[in-house]
């Protein structure tokens, strides 16, 4: 039985937007595993109760059930341990350890600046008074009033992007001849923008886009397969 | 013959304050390498005129002389294998070049902005104009102004440190269970504002503060002994 995986949709059950699924989606592909993925949305917690938690990405493999993204990843380098790994050795799960960090604390709240309105108006009717709601109550303001200043939110998402600039000035991958979980922390983050929103986030000269463009055409062209802007 | 490295001093030559100099005393005292120091100022060009370059670290090292710390640092696991390694295979390699690449254009352009001046204060004579007459030509404005707002530089250097306060909310290093490359490069930063300003960076619970005094432990103290603020 293949494997399966919850993944947020839209309101268009192909669009997929989650930055910590996305993670998810490039490692099942990197591992080589067949899977397939449920369509899932923010206010469906009943459907991945079994998980424990209420976010995705879940997977389920055979009698296993395992969410968050992090788990999820060493979870199938320790299952599938013969096939290409993730993390690499100790010093690979850290270098993959900082960047989730990085991503997480630095570019995901940045880019929650630029996205929030648009990604409202691709959720499925039934998640948008939930998003809408609590998603307020975080910011302290209005989804409207809280990405009025996203040129200004880009700004700094380009500058904090400056050290992967300059890595991938030097090689082709964040993780260096070839991708791994880096990689795909990152990849996430642009997902999550290509799946929600037509705003452009880099200068079409970036080194950045050069690397986004190679990771889309990973595995046959699987990510840019999906629904964007 | 000890190796020697030319190293970055102030009017006191025991006050030693080159982020970059100090990846490099770190790392001989990782290798375990018996080495001896010169100290250097900005203006004593000539003297390391053999390097090919007009910066410090340069390790001299029998017949070889070795210029820039990166290279410096390739450099010693290349040539003494068999001491414990800084870099330790191609992933810890890819970790420390993206921490170089974060901690020189995310940290220490903002660390300038509060350090400036009292790195003035703290040069040689014969290093006072030119620091002072090359840097202002850079930065577009005198010392004074480029550092007036240093409380909010410094809010903004603690935001960016983000992710690896999270990181060392999981465990004592930068590079995991033991220090390697990576937080030799960071700890280089931290030694720069110490050797050269009384300004508390970081606040007394900061996760990032206790890293940096086992740093300082390291080696039985071989960092703290140097001149500070």
């Amino acid at each position: 039985m293949a494997i399966l995986m919850y993944d947020l949709a839209g309101a268009d059950e192909k669009r997929r937007f989650s930055p910590y699924c996305w993670r998810i989606h490039m490692a099942l592909k990197h591992k080589g595993l067949p899977f397939d993925t449920r369509p899932w949305r923010f206010t469906e917690k009943d459907q991945i109760a079994a998980s424990g938690g209420t976010t995705v990405p879940v997977l389920v493999d055979g009698e296993r059930t395992v969410s968050d993204s992090w788990t999820i990843a060493e979870y199938l380098d320790a299952q599938y341990p013969d096939r290409p790994p993730l993390f690499g050795g100790p010093a690979g799960w850290n270098f993959a350890r900082f960047t989730k960090h990085w991503v997480e604390t630095i570019l995901l709240p940045t880019q929650m600046r630029i996205l929030a309105k648009d990604i409202h108006e691709r959720l499925h009717a039934k998640d948008q008074e939930y998003f809408r709601a609590s998603r307020e109550k975080r910011f302290g303001q209005s989804l409207e009033a809280y990405t009025a200043n996203r040129d200004q939110a880009r700004e700094q998402f380009r500058q904090a992007l400056t050290p992967v600039r300059r890595l991938l000035g030097e090689q082709p991958f964040v993780s260096g001849k070839a991708p791994s979980f880096p990689d795909y922390i990152l990849f996430g983050a642009f997902q999550w923008a290509r799946g929600t929103s037509p705003y452009l986030l880099l200068s079409h000269d970036d080194p950045v886009g050069a690397w986004r463009e190679r990771m889309l055409d990973l595995h046959d062209g699987y990510a840019r397969a999906f629904p964007a802007g």
